[in-house]
């Protein structure tokens, strides 16, 4: 409830398929109201809104409107469920997927608004990933040129980034490329329409935009990838705003839009795994945030600058301002899981779930927690998705080994599980012994209803767990960067400390069992470095297209 | 329908749930009317009968009254649906499953008629896997004294066979060990029940029971593995008996027991598979019999003795007299195919074969079948139930590679599908690369009837496959056998000329789907090659078994 002498900030998370916004008490962080809008077009995948063109394989859009529509529903909402009168707002803040982009003009329009028919015209979403080509080249000409910021990203940077995406437009669409004066995130996009001021956060320029030590790749790089992306990076915006920073005030406009009041503070934009840190009470040196739902993406500050194989990127104030800011992840991890109980467990197991009034994952993980360590003989790869850390590979497949004809569904949901919790291992130790410490493993995200699968993790990493105390973890997260922006704390570690929520150490490895999956994680190493070269699963993953082409 | 004037020979089928006979005509093999009956105890693998001795893990027994019930209801069963008169058939052959053996006095007196309440007093049927430790020191010790005869078995000798089975009652009830004054195959002991003299089949005796140029393994042989062991030949019976050859001649108590004529023919004793060869008239040198069921079993004769690596056995005489016989098997190929209808396939799809009035094995082969080879991008080692050709590892299990949130139930069932046709292709190239050249490949069992995997087989061995054209091959087999028995024909080759069914070059491979098999195949080979070795395999199992112990 809300009381009438406290200050609140409204922090809004705009997923892949809908926005939240939440109305957040300035001096705790106690989350007093929040709500949800869906997105109209979801996720833009087969053909343009209005019965437009036809889009290619691997495509994946969404529409400006959309998000506008999330702060002109979703943003009331939550101040009415609150209970909250918008007078008592000083501030709002975002977070958003990324790299989700789009061309605008000048002054921030959305080009699709102008060319509606033409797929290039319209933003990208993060999981877009036509843009495979581009980035090949793009790592390929780097790599040759030895470019210094190739390593700060692993060795590789993704189909997914602001570079790639770019040049496929250049490429496909050269019109569209023209007339697109602004290549932005929906990050940094979202704060323009509410302040009225272009600005471009340091999390997306560096982790998406390849921005580092005070500058874009250079001309001569981009004039070796295409001639005609020269002058790509004046697309992108100036210096980058640091995170936490004060982007402007609300304009007339859009406290028309949301109801919230003209002029109060609003955040510099940001990224939803990147805020989340802030919500766990998490952005010291060496607390690795793992937000983990249908993937995993990893951030962890620290105060020492490596070279982190396989990493997604490690970027200077890229989390919070003085510390560097490492980004690594596992590309299925709830994703694995929700396959697995679509297309892999029988008749017998559902009905079972429905007479007992559970979920199947919950019937499973019931059946497999009954187990030891091991006795389903299983180890599996959890590549289903490709490996996003430490090998960079989006072109692996998942491998299970050890299948009898008494393996039952329990056997390989358990696996399954255990070979995410693995693949986190190796993120772990890749980190340290890059002689980056990792000194507590927080927990964010969905996964985190599953004890089961917690406490494998916490046997598997033999060390504590501690878990985020909210289930809105970006929205308080950006939340917690407007109370930031509006000046009533110094800076995001303060305001973390008061308004974030961490229960440390919930949970506690077993001895036993970590002495047991040590054992398993040295089959799951073995398995992941033969397979890791990518020979087999290259060859069969082509086999594959050849055969579908 | 029967004639007047016709003879008929019967054939007895004693498989591991239940015993089938079948009326046949002498002079063209037709099969006139059958019968079958269900074992009362079925296999007996949790405590003996009448509430007895509980049995341990991996045991497996049978009964030898279930075996007689099988004589006395479904012999004159098929007879009476025949329409033949007992008076017009001239002969009688059976088969068994193998290794099944029990102890036994020397008056043919099954053991477990004396001591009910010992488990070691029980046949032990072929699955019977409990006596692994008593193999596993055979192999050792004839590996290390360099035994003649171990190459002749790819090597190892299983665990199934009389040997091991017989050191395992010595070594757990030397009691009983000592009342048996026989080990006798179910093979040869229905035989002795049929006629009142004792035989042993050459089959049995050549695969099972280690007899290889006319003797069984040595006493010093036997002493080194435990001095309590020497003289278990002696149990072993005298010269063995040549297949198709007269046994001898029905009794008058088993007349009474069968309702067949008092001194007809009765053929020695022999094994399912190796029968199989006769009903498909297919026991000319290099004519692989591939019996396709639950597992899979390749029998072929041939002019040439070669030592193969990981067949099963060679043996002089073995599937008919005067070639050397060879065995080779897959531990498992239906019953990967059920494991995974019964484990991995969710309701949407029962649901929709069910409206479609199908079974699953077949609406998954319908969707299976839509796709291009190599559209899947799997690649899987049919090692669910261990590796029996050309491995000889049954602590080998299953593997798939290149799964990814796309994959559906019919990639995965199209790939183990795959699977097991690339097993059989790895065993037809063992045995011509070591000089045993195959012929033809001829098609037997259960899973004829799915057309869709025969054509795979022919895509992935790049052959005419051929198949029998009966649906009752063993019983068949054995009525050839029982016609040779009664001089009805002068050998089993003239016999089968006459009476067995094969339809040659029935699949014919596609090129196109060949080509693309063999780039599937030589990605199956890499991986089986690569956890051919077992290392960690092994390990996976042993940690298995210490979870679960």
């Amino acid at each position: 409830m809300s009381d009438n002498n406290s200050r609140y900030v409204v922090g809004v998370d705009f997923g892949t398929l809908s926005g939240r916004a939440v109305v957040v008490r300035v001096d705790d962080g106690a989350e007093i109201g929040a709500a949800v809008h869906e997105y109209a077009h979801r996720v833009i995948e087969e053909t343009l809104p209005g019965g437009g063109a036809r889009l290619g394989p691997d495509w994946a859009l969404q529409s400006p409107a959309d998000w506008l529509e999330v702060m002109r529903v979703a943003v009331p909402e939550a101040l009415a469920v609150a209970g909250v009168p918008a007078s008592q707002v000083i501030g709002i803040g975002t977070d958003f997927t990324a790299c989700t982009v789009l061309p605008a003009t000048a002054d921030g329009t959305p080009l699709c608004e102008m060319l509606p028919d033409r797929p290039h015209a319209w933003p990208k979403l993060w999981k877009h990933h036509a843009a495979q080509p581009h980035a090949d080249r793009i790592n390929a000409v780097a790599a040759e040129r030895g470019e210094a910021w190739l390593p700060r990203y692993g060795g590789k940077i993704s189909s997914e980034w602001q570079f790639a995406k770019g040049l496929q437009v250049l490429e496909e669409d050269p019109e569209a490329y023209d007339l697109a004066e602004r290549w932005i995130e929906a990050a940094d996009w979202i704060i323009w329409r509410l302040t009225g001021v272009e600005t471009r956060n340091t999390c997306t320029a560096g982790y998406k935009g390849i921005y580092q030590d005070g500058a874009h790749p250079s001309e001569d790089f981009l004039a070796a990838l295409n001639p005609g992306f020269t002058g790509f990076t004046a697309k992108l915006g100036g210096e980058p705003s640091p995170l936490g920073g004060l982007a402007g005030r609300l304009t007339a406009e859009a406290s028309k839009l949301t109801g919230l009041p003209e002029g109060i503070a609003v955040a510099v934009g940001n990224v939803d795994a990147h805020v989340t840190a802030a919500a766990a009470d998490a952005v010291g040196p060496g607390q690795m945030v793992a937000i983990m739902g249908t993937s995993t993406c990893h951030v962890m500050s620290s105060d020492t600058l490596a070279e982190v194989p396989g990493m997604c990127g490690v970027v200077r104030d890229g989390i919070v301002p003085g510390l560097w800011g490492y980004e690594a992840g596992q590309s299925a991890v709830g994703d694995i899981f929700a396959w697995f109980v679509e297309t892999s467990v029988p008749a017998s197991y559902t009905e079972r779930a429905a007479e007992l009034g559970v979920s199947v994952h919950e019937y499973l993980t019931s059946l497999a927690a009954e187990q030891k360590v091991g006795a389903h003989g299983l180890v599996a790869l959890d590549w289903h998705n490709g490996n996003r850390s430490v090998l960079v590979d989006h072109n692996l497949s998942g491998v299970i080994v050890g299948q009898t004809l008494a393996t039952r569904p329990e056997d390989v949901y358990r696996a399954l599980i255990e070979a995410t919790a693995f693949g986190a291992r190796v993120i772990v130790e890749t980190f340290e012994k890059a002689g980056v410490p990792v000194e507590e493993f927080v927990v964010a995200g969905g996964l985190l209803k599953n004890a089961f699968l917690m406490q494998i993790y916490a046997d598997v990493l033999r060390r504590p767990l501690s878990v985020i105390g909210s289930d809105q973890g970006p929205a308080l997260g950006s939340a917690i960067h407007a109370a930031v922006a509006a000046g009533a704390y110094s800076d995001i570690a303060e305001a973390a400390a008061a308004m974030g929520k961490r229960t440390a150490a919930a949970y506690l490895p077993d001895d036993a069992r970590a002495d047991a999956y040590d054992r398993l994680y040295a089959e799951y190493r073995r398995l992941h470095d033969h397979f890791a070269d990518g020979e087999l699963l290259h060859r069969l993953r082509a086999i594959r297209n050849e055969a579908t082409a």
